[in-house]
Formats: structure tokens, C-alpha cells, sequence
């Protein structure tokens, strides 16, 4: 008698693909390590620059029953495989499945946003209308926290906990150096959703000092009303820390279009996303010029993502939680998804891993909602948002402490 | 018979100077408490926005028995009494004196820099033409760690933890991201000197990931050689991570000045320091124009200086001791002073306090020695440089983990 073979099995081959996180390679470990458990799977191999390693048969193989590879992605930050961002087109699609097919690979995981869940699905419908049954399962990843269908996306917890004291750093910071410069701008990142520069309203302030004035793209608003608000928060406070998405938007009679930018990108990827000027270059001259009021602006682009002295551990273990559960996804056959989280209570807070058809994810993209936005700059978010950010900073924020 | 009384005996005014850091409230915490313990100081004030507060006479009494007080400050980034950028004139320097007496006031610690050493340095020389028995001490507090006659400055270790770590994620993300996003340059602060940009040389990377390139101003460079070196580094690893200074040198026909400004600054504060426009964002244009690829750049900016979750322990320590320190000099009446740390050895790491003249210290820089600088921006600091900055790191730096 022969041992029982399972119905599904194979090699897997697992990618990173998209902007890297401070948790993206917990993901990884995640998929090794329960990969390493699920006999269906015969071979563990991690593509190099994601889908381009696919093409370029680029993989190494890798072993989850290793403690120390484990322990150690799930301490490094960015992306350990390499990421991409690369559209495949309908030759490489072929390609593609002919490149899996030759090497028995039946389950293909892709850690990623929007983009990788459209190439998950593609490569899955492809290989369903070819016959091969192939799981393909999508693993999210985004600090932007702009997939739909999920609850919310690892990455995201900890690039909410860097936005959150960095602005309280930065409050204390203006609130020290106010008389030379009392004005302050931080653009942070969020492609087209505000839930990253939302999170600086829960920066952790001591009583006494003034909250930042925070802009969300969901709201676009003009040069001149930012202007009016930081001239009115210097009079009442005689300093301003301002936080902004680098996609921050302004009206014009053909709709929104980013602050300052005169419409023209500076680049476009190639999936098509533009990349503009940046709104708090632009805001600081209106500001010097108009305000006469010193002001500077940080820039922490891509160390606010891979910042890993201000993970969230809560963030860090769903990001390894989700990679386990693609894998026990894809040996059931459950090809075909991307894994959610799925938030069962807030205090305490609880979740769980569930399913959405990539259908219902690729290309996709959840803004902030309309009941997470507050009024105005200086009350940018609602309760209902705190309610839903604060367990996934991962612990208390630092308390800092000011003299009044 | 009465208890014997020392011969000196009054109140302590404590001040905050120059840019914040990370540690300069456990200097302030160091002060208080030991303040609390001297019967000579009979009451501690605060002053707020250092000497600016004394010319105001705005100060608030501050307690050192308070643990939370004490515990409270050492947690928290930035300058708590609020700091200045303030040059006194000789009318003030007159007008602080009046205030100092009509007070009792007899010991003034400021912590600062080069500046706040060269007013301590003005307070105590017409303090003592005019017969005031004033004792002022200086606290060394710079991130730039450019003040002479110390090993180095609180503050320093904490924004070197920050730059090495950091420039070690860069690598990280740029290593993920290589395929479309090449190049990353880093913009740290420094002032005239390359402490802070060479601390990058100690990023803790994973074999197989190539060093950044580093420059600092003490080696003027050409923006055609940075292309040069770009370039090659290019050639060799696919990816380039470049870490300079805000204020990086290029040479020119009347000497070195700030790389790819026209000799303008943009502005220039009370103490005739210049600001220029980025050398990073100028690199950054030609980098793209004339190699072709693409090129991005971080500016942490302020957040660098007050990254709480990036503090060097020994440097908290230090700040706390230099504190301490300073108030027993005053009180033994070696005003005129600043504090030292004093190195007595590498491994292990052991430090004392000490003091020097305010005279040999005030308005005078350090720079990079040349026995710390290395042959090239691929080896910008030596072996000496190594064993002189690992102890002040505070610890171990993080580990990570790459795939190869």
C-alpha cells in the first residue's frame, strides 16, 4: 500500500512584489514555515524581483524548517526576494504558465498590493482556461492599507506607528525651535488613500501641545485654505507641524489633481500610477513667500516604510499570520484569493484570516472613508477611526513628557 | 551655633540652546537632579527658550526630587524648556547681568553648543569685571559633535544609532526595489562637519548587500565625481545608496563651498550660520539627467535629531552624567567651564567627565580628523573611526537577514 497522496501537490513558488514594508518579509517567513508543514508541497522556491524571476526562471530554494532564516526575515525590513512592478502582458502570461507547468509548480503565492493580486489572477484565469490546476493566492502587503475586502493590510500597522511619533517628534522638535522656525511640514507616503498621513492624529502628545493640521487626498483642498489654516494655527499657537500625503489634492474645474502639481506627472510607472512634484516643496515657498514665516519640510520617504525600531508587533504578527494561512489555502485548493483579515472586536482587539476572490481585489483601491474623516485639517479624523487604528499600532505609543 | 554654610549659595537657572537631539532633556533631567541634592542651590529655575527666557525673566521652578519629573525628561526627545538661537549684545549681556542679580542667582548652566558656550563665556567675563560672583557652566549638547576639547557630545551617539540603521534600510529598500528605483541619496545634518554622514559607514548591513557611498564636507567633491562614483557603483551592484550632508563641499576657484549652490544661502540665522539650498536634490536632477536613471532622495530632516526609538543608551547615559556634572562644578565654583567626556579606553568602553575653559571651546568647531577620514566615498572612514564611534552606538545595532 502505497502512503495517501494528497490530490493537490507540488512545488511553490512564492514572489514579493511592490513598494517593500518593515513586514513584508515576515509574510515570507510566514509562507516558509508553513509550507515547510503541508506535505502536498514538495519544493519551496523564492522567486528573485517577483514576477520578473518567474519569467527569468530566478529562484532559490529555501527551507522553513531552518529557525534562524525564520527568526531572521521576520527581523529585516524591505523585501528579501526582491520586488518588482512589472505588468505582465498576455505573451508573458504564457510564458509564464509554461514556465510552471515544466517545473511542476502548482501553488504560486504573491506578496503584494492591487498590482500583484492582478497578476495572481490573471496567471490563475490563464492556467484555468489552460487546464493546469494551479493555485495562485495572494498574500496583502501595503502600507497604503488600500486593498478592499480586508479589514486592513500588513504593512500598515507599522507605517502608522512610524507616521504617529514621528509627528509627535516633530511637535516637540517645532515647540523647542519656534522662534526660528515655527513651521514645520512632514510628507509622508499613501499613493491615493489618506490612511497613512490619518495616522498623525494619534500622535502621542504630551497636554499642552498643539495637534498637527493633517490633509488627506480623500479631501482636496486648495494652496490658499492650507495657508489660511497655518496662519491661523501659528496665531493661536505660535507653531505649525503639518502632515501630508505626497499625492495631497487641490480642486480645479477638471477635479482633483495633486497640490501644486501643474497636472504633469514627473513619471508614470508601469502600471500606470503617476508620480507628481512634491506639495510640501511646493507649500513651504507659499508659505515663506506669502506667510513670511520660516518653514521647513522633512522628507522621510522610503525609512518610514522600512523603519523597523517602530514595527507594531501586532502588524508583524499578522503579516507572518497571513503567510501561513495562503499556504493552508492553497494546498486546500482555495486557489484563486487573496487572505484577508477579518477584525472580530475591537476591545480587545481580535482578528482572524479569511478569503476574497482576487476578482474582487485586483485593481481596486479603498479610500479613507467618508466616516473616518473629521471636519477640518486640525480635527482630520473621527473617533470611529482611533476606535479602528489604535490596535494596530501594536502596544502604547511613548509617552513624552512637556514643561508648561 | 549655626550649621556651616557654603561659601557659595543661591539659585540655579538652568537654559536649552540650538537644535534639539534626542538626549539633551537627560541633560536637563542630570541637572535637576542633581541641583535637588546640592544645599548650595537654594531653588532651580527653568528658563524658557534658554537665554531669551532670561532677558524675559520667564522661567518656572522645576523640582529634581520629582522621579516622574526626572523619568519623564529622559523619555522624551527635543528641548523641554523650549531652546533659541539667540546672540546677545553688549546691552544684554548688561541687562542679563541685572536680571542674574536682582535674583540671587548664582550659578547659570546652559546646555548648548558652540554658542551657548560662547555666551556662557560673555555672562561669566562681565559677571566677574563687574564683582558678581556668578558661576556659569556649560553642558555640551550637538548632534553635529563638532565642539573641541571633548571626546564627543551628547546627542551625537543617538542621531549615529539613527543614521546607521537608517542608511542599513535604505540598502535594504533599495536592494527590493532595484529595478526600478536605483539610486537613493540620504541628506543628514552635520552643519561644517561629517560626523553625522560618516556614522553611515557603520550601517549594519547583511553580506552580500554593497556599502553606500558616503561623502562629508571636510572632502570637497565635484558633483561630476559623485556621478562618477554613481556610476560605478552602478556598474557593479545594480544599486547605489549615496549618504552626505546637507551641507557637503564642492571645491571652486575661492574655495570649498556648499555642492551645487551658487554661493548664495538662503538664509542665515542670528549667528551668521548659512543655509543652503539641497545638495541632495541638486545630485539628484543631474544623477537622473545625466546617467539616466532613476534617482530618489530621503530628507529625515528634524526627525533624524529626535528619533526617540533610536536612542543610544550610553548617550542617554552621558547626557544624564554631563548633566549631574555640570551642577557640581558650579557649586564647587569652577564657573568658566564646560563639560568633557574623557575617554579612558575602547574596550571596554569607559568614560569620565571632566572640564575645559569656556575659552578654548567657544565658537570653535572640530572636524572629522584627518586619521578618521578614508581614500575614498566607497571607504570614507577608517578603522580608527570605527573603534571611536562603536562604543557611543549604545549596543549592538540590529541584525539583518538577506537571501542570496
Amino acid at each position: 500500500m502505497s502512503p495517501r497522496r494528497p490530490v493537490l501537490a507540488g512545488a511553490l513558488l512564492v514572489g514579493q512584489s511592490g513598494g517593500p514594508t518593515a513586514v513584508i518579509n515576515s509574510s515570507l517567513a510566514g509562507v516558509l514555515y508553513e509550507a515547510a508543514r503541508q506535505p502536498a508541497v514538495r519544493a519551496v522556491y523564492g522567486l528573485r524581483h517577483g514576477i520578473r524571476g518567474l519569467l527569468a526562471e530566478d529562484w532559490q530554494s529555501l527551507d522553513g524548517r531552518d529557525p534562524r532564516l525564520i527568526a531572521g526575515l521576520r527581523a529585516t525590513p524591505s523585501a528579501a526576494l526582491g520586488s518588482a512592478r512589472h505588468r505582465l502582458d498576455n505573451t508573458e502570461i504564457a510564458q509564464a504558465l509554461a514556465v510552471l507547468r515544466r517545473h511542476d509548480v502548482r501553488f504560486l503565492l504573491l506578496i503584494g498590493g492591487n498590482d500583484s493580486a492582478d497578476t495572481a489572477a490573471r496567471l490563475a484565469e490563464a492556467a484555468l482556461l489552460a487546464g493546469y490546476p494551479l493555485q495562485a493566492v495572494a498574500v496583502p502587503k501595503t502600507i497604503d492599507n488600500d486593498l478592499p475586502a480586508t479589514d486592513h493590510c500588513p504593512g500598515y500597522g507599522s507605517i502608522a506607528r512610524y507616521v504617529a511619533v514621528a509627528t509627535a517628534e516633530a511637535v516637540l522638535d517645532t515647540a523647542a525651535m519656534r522662534q526660528t522656525d515655527p513651521v514645520k511640514l512632514i510628507e509622508v507616503m499613501g499613493r491615493y488613500a489618506g490612511w497613512v498621513a490619518a495616522a498623525a492624529t494619534l500622535a502621542p502628545l504630551p497636554a499642552g501641545l498643539p495637534p498637527p493640521l493633517v490633509y488627506v487626498p480623500e479631501r482636496p483642498v486648495a494652496a490658499e485654505q492650507v495657508l489660511a489654516d497655518v496662519e491661523a494655527a501659528y496665531r493661536a499657537d505660535n507653531q505649525v507641524v503639518v502632515v501630508l500625503s505626497e499625492n495631497q489634492t487641490e480642486p480645479s474645474p477638471q477635479g482633483p489633481r495633486v497640490l501644486g502639481a501643474d497636472g504633469e506627472p514627473e513619471w508614470v510607472d508601469a502600471f500606470g500610477h503617476p508620480y507628481y512634484p512634491s506639495p510640501a516643496a511646493y507649500l513651504c515657498r507659499r508659505i515663506r513667500a506669502e506667510l513670511g514665516l520660516r518653514a521647513r519640510y522633512d522628507k522621510p520617504g522610503t525609512l518610514q516604510r522600512t523603519a523597523r525600531a517602530l514595527v507594531s508587533r501586532v502588524d508583524e504578527r499578522e503579516a507572518f499570520a497571513v503567510g501561513r494561512a495562503a499556504v493552508r489555502a492553497a494546498v486546500r485548493g482555495q486557489g484563486g484569493h487573496m487572505v484577508t483579515l477579518v477584525r472580530r472586536g475591537d476591545v480587545p482587539y481580535r482578528v482572524a484570516t479569511g478569503l476574497a476572490p482576487l476578482a474582487a481585489v485586483a485593481n481596486q483601491h479603498r479610500l479613507l472613508p467618508a466616516e473616518f474623516i473629521g471636519p477640518d485639517a486640525r480635527a482630520a479624523t473621527t473617533l470611529a477611526f482611533e476606535a479602528y487604528l489604535r490596535p494596530l499600532l501594536g502596544g502604547p505609543l511613548p509617552e513624552f513628557r512637556a514643561l508648561r
